[in-house]
């Protein structure tokens, strides 16, 4: 069952205690699904403007079947945002912005706050210096993070990001949890197509899939993480009970993840990883770190001729076997979405809702 | 045996013969290794000043026992400079600067070329915009790349490179070589200690490594290489006939590549790996292609005590178990060769110098 566009709130809620009633499939739009985590995150203890970012990243996560990105995440938010762990009402504060380099403070917020805000100010620098910087500090980010670039690229800029979070993995060769999941992510315009667009944990896989792997009673891959004794390990609860992630790659995705934490902590002036302490919190479920974040109008080195470039290189990777190209799995999802609907478990969906 | 550091270039020539014919070890200083190889160059092709950087380039590489970049290049650059496929005495010149990106033609020489006559804008760009992205194209670059960033590091900024070179490897999922081996260094410092320096191939192993193995007669890790089929191979000759590299990490390391070429290629207005045609040029060795480098100010951001926060990373991921710390392993041959010298094989150094 679908609900017209303009449906209230009230009536996206009482169609979805219907579907649950009646057992009927419910589809619905990324923003009507967005309306409804709004609504959820401000009575969680989120600003307004914070709750329509944070359910803007939930719903676009759950819309391009990024799952351990979207409503999977629903519960962590509000149970942080019930805590003083996080300030939901945080404004983020521009501390400096002189050059192409600017500084915001995001004041205990959410890092994606503090990316809309900061977004003019991109722009113009981008527009004056060839590229801008911005680095966030005193941040929370727990959503998505190829969001955060892509708008970029749908503006032919290229756009890359990382942000460390909470000690989780060993570093390559080590034993104890230290880094973060550190992801990174990067998008560029490619003409006449969706941008590429890459968002890949430094880790082999992420915290999230490693929690759905758990509940799904799925195996991990082999060298994905070890148990609290710092040995190998295949099961994701003794990787979540004390263990460690990995970093893909051995010692090079390990270094991949210490330049994560450099730029997104030490350089952002925000905490490390393994600095963070939320032990006082132990309902919170988001890291309070860092966000370095970098922009670039390739126009001025390359013309107006790079997409048509990027397309090029995505046509050679295509040729080369590669199956997929970067983003390709998501937009795919999205335009199925976009035709029929996020298919939503009406049930799940209000459970979350009555959270708070 | 050692020779004065006050040696001229015809005092250490006849050092080497004589520790040739009488068996004797060799040891030089890496000035002096540099000075020899400078004179060889010169004589291939090169302008002075592009000869003292190549041979800078190798003689810093085999002091650091990088052997793949060290003398095991020079035959390369000598083959390479007698041919029209690279220009030994391009003067590289700024196409633009304005702002924080500064875009070189390096005019068919060497991309450490191009570096070097940047540095004085890029060091004026980054104090005035905390950052400054160097944007080179038209470049070759057949030297190690952490030596390219860590001069920076080591007044106290963070750099990031990146070059592409010519089809190597296959992207994760592909069979034919399409990507550079495609390294990316990063640099940044720290107090009391070397700066962390990481320079590594987006494959699973460089070129010269692979080179090195064949040479030697050692089988490669699994995941190294396909053959020209396609097919997973650990030799090395069925990787360098036909055959392609890997990138490390899956479709990670894959991203990883992507965006080198994107950033060193697409954004520079360089060539694509795979667009690099010597075959009119069949000694030659190099690629034509392009380099990224960004260099930032770290203490805009995060005051002065920046490089002792990356000392606290330091000695964290050492207490995590991590082994060694990126960098590591070269600062101790490099310490080495600073009170001993360079072991050289006199004979092997000698043959290297007649080669013009």
């Amino acid at each position: 069952m679908t609900i017209s566009p303009a449906a209230s709130h009230d009536e996206l809620a009482g169609h979805l205690a219907r579907c649950a009633d009646t057992g009927a499939p419910c589809r619905l739009s990324a923003d009507q699904l967005a309306a409804l985590l709004a609504r959820l995150f401000e009575r969680a203890g989120a600003s307004a403007a914070t709750a329509a970012v944070l359910a803007q990243t939930c719903a676009l996560a759950e819309q391009d079947e990024a799952r351990s990105h979207g409503l999977h995440r629903v519960a962590g938010y509000v149970a942080t945002l019930g805590t003083d762990w996080v300030d939901g009402h945080a404004e983020p504060a521009v501390i400096d912005a002189s050059g192409a380099t600017i500084i915001v403070d995001a004041r205990n917020g959410f890092a994606q706050c503090a990316l809309r805000a900061a977004r003019p100010l991109i722009e113009e620098r981008v527009r004056q210096h060839g590229l801008a910087m911005l680095l966030t500090r005193n941040s929370h980010h727990f959503g998505a993070l190829w969001l955060d670039v892509e708008p970029y690229a749908r503006q032919q800029w290229i756009a890359l990001t990382a942000v460390n979070s909470i000690s989780h993995m060993a570093p390559h060769g080590g034993t104890t949890p230290l880094y973060g999941t550190n992801p990174m992510a990067f998008a560029c315009p490619r003409a006449g197509a969706d941008p590429l667009v890459f968002d890949q944990a430094s880790s082999v896989m992420a915290k999230g899939d490693v929690q759905l792997a758990a509940q799904h009673g799925h195996t991990l891959p082999p060298d994905a993480g070890v148990d609290r004794h710092g040995q190998p390990t295949r099961d994701p609860a003794a990787v979540l009970d004390g263990g460690a992630l990995l970093p893909f790659g051995g010692h090079k995705g390990s270094a991949i993840a210490m330049m994560v934490e450099v730029l997104a902590a030490a350089l952002t002036g925000g905490s490390f990883s393994w600095e963070v302490d939320r032990s006082a919190h132990p309902t919170a479920q988001t890291s309070r770190t860092g966000q370095f974040f970098l922009c670039i109008d390739p126009a001025r080195s390359a013309g107006h001729g790079f997409a048509a470039r990027i397309d090029q290189l995505a046509q050679a990777l295509l040729r080369s076997g590669q199956q997929r190209l970067p983003g390709e799995r998501r937009y795919a999802a999205r335009r199925l979405a976009a035709q029929h609907g996020i298919a939503i478990d009406p049930a799940a969906l209000l459970a979350l809702l009555r959270l708070a």
